[in-house]
């Protein structure tokens, strides 16, 4: 029996590892990197490499950052030092930066608490927030993390934690989606609007 | 607006052109492969390198093959040299090897003709299999690409092309697959299935 040649099977479980990428998968994305010109795929060998060592969390609010130092939220002297928002990943920094809405800083969790997946508290990087907003400078901790359960009992744990140190600990609006369609939303999202109606 | 370092960027925009991967799959990917210790991300990028400098075409079968020269299959002198199957891609040659039913030699178009896709037949190895099959040696060739409307349309293809050489063209078998259920087989499989039937 005949299979693939060793560099090709070790390229296919390379990209097996990663996640959501079955041992198929692993193949096509092999196979397509190999019929891609030299110049390219050495693009891709030298992008994996240059973002691995370029790439680091802000010493502050553990966000991706390139190189030493804090990142450019943290550096900045616009945004507002008092108010932190705290979500689980850096793609939901990208998200709350393009509503243009909020000129506070973040702290970047790297993941929610989810005993399913053994992830506990001390996976997360809950330490260093307790830490800053330990330091007083902060009046304002506002919980973003995604509405999920896990989402939801990773800010309740955190909102615990930090009510001590008498910082002001607010969540994310709920309601519906500007531009959804009422008929579409569940009813969880339309009781949580009713609930957190306004005057007009 | 502060979004993803640019080394990030980069990483994210590498990944997203593999196939079936869309940008947010790819940052996914990204954020993992910089979660990865350092030395196993140099060993992404290595696997990587490594795979398309020593990964080439068998100059005979087109299916891939360590370095220059022939592949193990068509250097093997146990295979048989007369009887050439043809695929469309090197991962169907593993199945076929996986049945251990198979002793000839094959050979690999990389595709089929899909005009819906652009692939004529200029873009696939066929000249080179109409090359072998001029050569004299070989008696039968065995069709063995899926049994689509595109796999079937490139067979039948080839067929008409091989035909004048005088060798016989012969193509798998269609029937109901071994170890499944009759229920849940489609109309055209069972009427393969029957049509092909033979005496026990």
């Amino acid at each position: 029996m005949e299979y693939f040649p060793p560099a090709l099977e070790a390229l296919v479980e390379q990209f097996a590892r990663l996640p959501g990428v079955g041992k198929k998968s692993a193949q096509r994305l092999a196979f397509f990197v190999l019929g891609l010109p030299t110049e390219e795929t050495q693009a891709f060998a030298d992008a994996i490499v240059a973002a691995k060592s370029s790439i680091a969390l802000c010493p502050v609010c553990r966000n991706f950052t390139e190189g030493e130092g804090l990142c450019p939220i943290c550096r900045s002297s616009k945004r507002d030092e008092a108010t932190v928002c705290v979500v689980a990943d850096p793609k939901d920094v990208v998200a709350l930066e393009r509503s243009r809405e909020y000129a506070g800083r973040y702290h970047v969790l790297h993941g929610v608490i989810s005993p399913m997946n053994h992830v506990g508290p001390d996976d997360l990087h809950i330490k260093e927030l307790l830490d800053r907003v330990a330091g007083g400078d902060i009046r304002e901790v506002i919980m973003a993390t995604n509405p999920t359960t896990e989402g939801e009992a990773t800010a309740m744990y955190l909102s615990r934690l930090l009510k001590p140190f008498g910082v002001k600990v607010t969540r994310l609006a709920y309601g519906v989606p500007v531009g959804g369609q009422l008929e579409f939303a569940d009813d969880a999202t339309l009781g949580r609007a009713l609930e957190g109606r306004r005057e007009m």
